[in-house]
């Protein structure tokens, strides 16, 4: 893990970029020194430099609840070398979508080789971090993919909690590894997200396999997330991660 | 109104008996004088005395949270006349559920004269608690029986904001009025709740018409809210009763 570049951002926080295996990331942590915080790992759809604004937001946020906070950018995304089958799957996505054709075999193409190259990415990631000082476990997921923090709940014993941004598809074959999540979930659903497919979120969330699991479901469309949900998140995870 | 009992809870609570037209209540209020606090309706599915420990920890958690809260009795149901009509109804609907034949109708004849009975009666215990000195609006709606938050929340312009709690039938015929119905909304629906159609829940969920609306589906069977639930009622009503 090479750091390129530090600053230091309103209300103390520190941010730090880095590469990891060639992989951009960004780390933000308290801006004094304390004593080790637990680490929030923030989900993503992709694209780091696009996403900064809402992702810097969200990091610090989670500073000034106690926490470190986490991210390293997609297979595929950003300026990651791009992937044929992913942006072919994902043409094919949007087709079928306007033409109200099953999307199914689709997804299968576009989420599942995402999943199985970013989870262990994410862990290796998880290896760095936990070993810097001033950052401890257990760790949360906090946003998208929500297929990848299904599967890194599912398989990553240090993940304690997850709060999953039910905003992309999962496939289908996906809904039985969510029987194996066994951490304490919070799923965030905009309701009136045209582009989500609403049943398929609360069926998902059905399927988790969490005895404590709760879902929020808000108005405001896709990215009108209510910025109550961002207290509530904190919450969810200084109940599960101190 | 007229007050018949009065004692100290802990914390510092007041509580207050009293009957209106007949009709018991009891009124929680801050211990000590304080400038004048919103008030929240508690809601219940009646028997004030079976559910009085539920309701006075309710009761305190809103009293700590700076607000007033106060509770009646619902038509038919413990000191209060019983309904002939309504007993045959429940009993009705108890066979029917238990036959998996279908209860539109049944719930129409329970809940439409319940509704019809009680609305008038909240709103006038209303008009008397918003005249004692230490209580003011805007008011609060908190709990089931859902279909009578429903129609205070459309009808009672007093009404600012209402946590629903979806954990009874509501008649077809009141999803219309649900679309008239603009304050601010956090609906609880426990998604493991053996008695409580969960699809109905949702489709009302969807129907309201207001513009923030909030669900919170948690795990724990009809009587397992969370803890965690009372601090964010608390929250959703500091933010639109103040």
């Amino acid at each position: 893990m090479q750091f390129t570049c530090e600053q230091r951002l309103d209300g103390g926080v520190r941010e730090r970029e880095f590469t990891l295996d060639g992989i951009p990331g960004v780390l933000w942590t308290p801006g004094s020194a304390s004593a080790p915080v637990p680490l929030i790992l923030l989900g993503h759809p992709g694209g780091l430099r696009r996403m900064y604004p809402r992702l810097a937001a969200r990091a610090r946020h989670s500073v000034a609840a106690g926490f470190a906070a986490a991210t390293i950018e997609l297979p595929g995304a950003g300026e990651r070398p791009a992937s044929t089958s992913a942006e072919q799957a994902r043409a094919d996505l949007l087709r079928a979508l306007a033409a109200d054709e099953p999307v199914d075999a689709i997804v299968d193409r576009l989420v599942l080789p995402l999943v199985g190259r970013a989870v262990p990415e994410w862990r290796a990631a998880l290896d760095a971090l936990l070993a810097l000082p001033g950052i401890r476990g257990p760790v949360g997921y906090s946003g998208g993919v929500i297929a990848i923090g299904l599967r890194l709940a599912a398989v990553e014993p240090r993940i304690a909690a997850a709060l999953l941004f039910a905003g992309s598809f999962v496939p289908r074959s996906m809904f039985e590894e969510a029987r194996r999540v066994t951490v304490p979930l919070q799923v965030l659903l905009q309701w009136d997200d045209e582009g989500n497919d609403r049943q398929l979120a609360l069926d998902l969330f059905d399927a988790f396999g969490s005895r404590e699991k709760t879902l929020h479901a808000n108005m405001g469309g896709h990215t009108g997330v209510p910025w109550f949900e961002g207290d509530a998140g904190d919450r969810f995870f200084a109940r599960h991660l101190r």
